[in-house]
């Protein structure tokens, strides 16, 4: 199970709460033991993950782009080198590619180039596989998300994250067109009620996923670590 | 006769079974000796073509685009260097130029960076030679083809893969004008009756042709490695 | 306190007077003993900061447009190098992020790459976080800020200089957002009376802010030397 | 003079028969002792020009374009390095610049570069100064032509491949535009009298031309070498 | 004053008689004892500019665009890069900005490299500093005119070359906003009255400028040595 927080990038610190807006809050939480990994942007790794300090992996993202771009096609371009992930104490650098944007050609030369990199130097190489722009009709659908996942296998990444189909019965032929990718599933928006939660963590394991890269479902919980807790005794079982 | 195995960058995996899905499966076809290279993109080539166990050459195909950009002029740019695609054992790079796109300049420009280097570092290179984009009325018409063959040519390919234009009568023309440059066709969609392959089979070896590139012709049949054998009898005699 | 001299790039020579036209002028209000930086392009630095002779540290603003741009999606790239700007004596870096833009990607891209550099070489790296371009609605507005800033502390800027909400109950938020980069106040436009910008003053010191970014305000006042004396005793307490 | 064999790559096979789709065919009489340089683009010359058996010259194209694009600015990029053409044993390099075109800076600044690097490794540059796109108004026009010629020269060419004006008065301006630049002129479309192409011969020499970059004059001919023959009395004497 | 010559790139050879086509022509000229430089694109320096004969210090320009493109957003991209301008001889480079312009990013970044190079190798750099584009409402403006001496000086240029004011009273407030670098005026259209000539040579001196950079006035002239002497003595003593 992965924590994300590069929310304040892509979303802004309208998510945020008083103890979210935090990272050193975050750092509490990634580091507490149920956590296999935590997401960060190059300007909160650098002042809030201490390598020395932590035992949690530290996963640096490497693009991003801002909430304010509705309507545009998406694109998301590198912002910080794999040298750079490294120097702040990386095992892993993410990337996202939005399949299917026009920008799409642009984001797979760039993700290429830090893939090739990345692995000559040892690091995991994780891509966020978004389905998105005028030509993309559903996000969550089967095909779609498999064909992202199979993209994100294509590209020699080492894990993809990646949306639920929301249905247990065809969610496997995404992981399945994955191939020997890792396949992490996106938390998304805060589920009230935690059952939910426990409920679809047991589909995606059966379906093949490795876990979950989750953000706001853990950190705008009532008791983040009780649910960390929780959902880790699904997924480590 | 090569065996292509890219559909699931550039179809996504709706072309796929639940065997065609794994490239193992595909392998084990690619290297039962009916076929002088397989095809795949650096990912898959990366966890599933073992350089000390397999016998059958690796093609590694440099670029790539997904299907989503329906009414995009189109562009395909490289995803995987020449030194990567060595390092994965690779004998051959290929390169698709959509001749006649808008964006054809980019395309020729980066590939002939590629060739450059590909043949510097001993390396076999090929063209896929496809016509394609609002220029374009036929991408079957014998002129069309020709000009995509000549300008393989012109640009220093050591092969391309071409589409047939379906009539032997004038094939030649085609294969004619990539003169030096070997020419293999294009399988393409799935046809039903394995006669029609054997008797196309006949028809581009007499217009000059070195061969297939085909993929779902054989992957998709109901038995891979006995129509393999039957096409491989008629080219390698 | 900073004084920011960049307007004869940013808003041509309109804003000075026959003093304020003349970098020397201004050099010897900055190096008063009132600041803590003064803010010049290059080509100002380099004909008027004797790095030997002042006392006050120099800031080298790598980026900047002219004002001709009415109704373009801003954008301003870097005109400086890092290099440059240390052979210039600079101790830190600027770079304006129009926050919003549909240019935002090439500027994160670039100005990433500075941050980089910049850090490696020992220099502090300052945003100038501007929201503006057609997706945004309001360059004061809380959220718009709050994001502008926390984008800054993503991209790992030691500060930054973002605009005043102009409301004491919700800058404080803004600050929050920036986390462990520091928060300098945009000037901005002359204000007449006095007593309001050291009242201003007041107000962000207490929302956290680390100070003022200023122009206008000293340069075209009656009394630059007086009135930034005034301000840095509430600022400097 | 010089036997253009380019046409390939811009035109496509359309313009050859059975003889000149071959590059053999053209090679032979390439080497006829008439010409003074033969023009490939480097697939061609790397299969075809073998450098320790021919007496022939190799000039190097290191960009084209194909005939697809009506309708757009044209624009045509390098797709040849200038130690690909020394390798290939040229001793010149040419390339287009669509003069007037809205892409025209692109092509002034790539050529700026191969210019100096191949001075620099003693190569011989040709500017081929051809004015098109919508802002041209006639490509045999005398000022039109003078101006291209006079870009050649400004650009530093050795030589430039420019249009006749088709007017003995009026060209010989063309020539002193280009000043020390030596006036090559392009051959074009087949002329059926062979009388006409001859007295055109006279004409150009008379108005300073260094002489014919030709083609499909020759090679379309019914005795190429014949003719080639007659031009180059023409010529050499 | 300075002799400018970049005419043939920028307006064409409709410009020149029979004698002013020629470099030569205007070398002698140049190297008249009249001049303290002449500026030249590379091509015209690398044939007619002797460094071992001539004494009138070389410019060489570092872009240039054609006079085909009204209508489109000024544009003119380096052709000549600084080591070459520095083996041809020359002991300053210059850089057209068109301020205003859509284009101007791309400009101010290339230029800034230049400066940088230049500066560090010892040469001197000058900006054409030409307001131009849809933004622009007036290119003779006084404020306009002032924004763009000013960017000269903001980007590090030792000299610039900007348009006159045609106004003595308003033209002391462009020279001022330069600062330290010094102003040549274009020499512009040829102006028959040669008394008018030397009235604005006055005009000029008196409100600060270094001097001209003049072209046409000149070489378009009857007399043009005789005139450069009445001018000369304006400016020199």
């Amino acid at each position: 199970m992965l924590l994300a927080y590069d929310h304040g990038f892509e979303r802004g610190p309208s998510d945020f709460d008083e103890h979210s807006i935090d990272p050193a809050w975050i750092m509490d939480i990634a580091d507490s033991g149920y956590f296999t990994g935590v997401i960060f942007q190059k300007g909160i790794a650098s002042k809030y993950y201490d390598k020395k300090k932590y035992k949690v992996p530290l996963i640096v993202k490497l693009n991003g782009k801002t909430a304010f771009h509705a309507g545009e096609e998406p694109i998301s371009l590198q912002n910080c080198t794999v040298d750079e992930a490294r120097e702040l104490g990386a095992v892993a650098v993410g990337y996202t590619i939005y399949v299917g944007s026009e920008n799409e050609q642009q984001m797979i030369q760039e993700f290429s180039k830090i893939e090739e990199e990345a692995h000559a130097k040892g690091l995991i190489v994780m891509g966020w596989m978004y389905p998105r722009g005028k030509h993309v009709k559903s996000d969550i659908d089967k095909e779609t998300l498999a064909y992202a996942a199979r993209l994100g296998q294509e590209l020699n990444c080492d894990a993809i994250k990646i949306k639920y189909t929301g249905r247990p019965e065809n969610f496997g032929w995404v992981v399945k067109a994955a191939g020997k990718t890792a396949v992490f599933v996106v938390g998304g928006e805060k589920v009230e009620d935690e059952e939910a939660v426990l409920k679809t963590t047991r589909e995606i394991i059966e379906c093949g996923a490795a876990g979950w890269a989750v953000g706001r479902n853990i950190w705008q919980a009532k008791e983040p670590k009780a649910l960390a807790k929780k959902i880790a005794e699904i997924l480590y079982k």
